[in-house]
């Protein structure tokens, strides 16, 4: 009935039925690793084909593709799996978060903060980082505001992330090395790229906003 | 020690040293009226001395004085005073959240979502509104931009607001009355009026950048 003990902290959290990770952690991540480089590749490749898309644009639609995909697949799994821990097969997806809760055991605890920032970011922001690659790709009028949209979003939940576990004493993680590894190391490209997105798109609707301006003076 | 019973909802919530609210729920909310209406018609006076200003950008600096010092003043406070419900004498913050907790017993509980969610918005979102009432003011490029931030934060807010507390089981009301009047009455401003004008900001950018477009192909 009590399943075998867990590695999480605080040791008292109960976890009945818990199934321990079977995977090693390198072939965790590097599951991980090769299919995000086989989504930037081919997004790279794909986009490299019409010669109107700026390599800038070009590296943001992988990042769309790389991020957007990561919400729906690995935190969409989450999110409708509230007994992962339980889970008896080698299934990748539960096998992930297995690892990742040694970094931030409210995931394994399922706590509400957690659970409703990554269920925003599963349906919501994962769709959208999808169409934020189409509309970079076709040019459209709303990507620069939809990208801003979405990073604004990341940034939102990520604060609310660290906060709450701060707040809570900040004692999740197993041990040092998974706390600078999974819960800072894991995070920290969803505080910086968005953080750079949102500098940028805010730049470029500014000075769209500056030729309109200029255009209606004009035709005064 | 233990202080005097609380009327919140769990019962077993542990409040020691409460001491319970002594404005009437007519007079809280009665000052909270009168003073929003004060700032409001203050700005719609002031904003109607320039000709240049359209009647909507007036209305929707009255909305963003009137939110700005909301978030700042009441919310602020609350994030700052992790122990409003021992203050002894009838101050008026305190006793809003007294008598708000009959709605959401989590802000007298100190849950870590709701100190994240408000610390966010007191802080980030409190200054940047008021930002947003001299942004319209003075017609500044990033005026769209920065009203739909600060909305789509609001947005995000009051969703982790009621996802967590569902997630959670929905029980810390007094009362059903205190449900719909606080829980639900009192933040549905704060869902209705973001959106509506996350609409408009989403089509005034969209309108810049085809714009912007027409302009580099007519330049061509």
């Amino acid at each position: 009935m009590e399943g075998q003990p867990h590695p999480y902290v605080p040791r008292d959290l109960k976890l009945p039925d818990y199934v321990p990770v079977v995977l090693s952690q390198s072939t965790i991540v590097g599951v991980y690793a090769i299919s995000s480089f086989v989504v930037v590749s081919l997004v790279w490749i794909l986009s490299g084909r019409s010669h109107k898309i700026a390599k800038i644009d070009r590296w943001l639609m992988c990042w769309w593709a790389f991020t957007g995909l990561t919400h729906m697949i690995l935190e969409g799994y989450f999110v409708f799996s509230p007994e992962f821990y339980k889970e008896k097969t080698p299934f990748y997806l539960a096998e992930v978060w297995k690892e990742y809760s040694k970094g931030d055991s409210r995931y394994a605890a399922r706590d509400a903060g957690i659970v409703a920032v990554e269920g925003l970011t599963a349906v919501l922001e994962g769709p959208a980082s999808i169409l934020a690659v189409y509309a970079i790709a076709m040019g459209k009028s709303y990507s620069y505001i939809l990208q801003l949209a979405i990073s604004l979003g990341q940034l939102y939940g990520t604060a609310v992330y660290f906060i709450t576990s701060f707040l809570d004493g900040d004692n999740y993680s197993s041990s040092p090395y998974y706390y600078y590894a999974y819960y800072v190391g894991a995070n920290a490209s969803w505080v910086v790229i968005p953080l750079l997105i949102c500098i940028r798109c805010w730049k470029k609707i500014c000075s769209a906003f500056q030729v309109q301006g200029q255009k209606k003076t004009k035709s005064r």
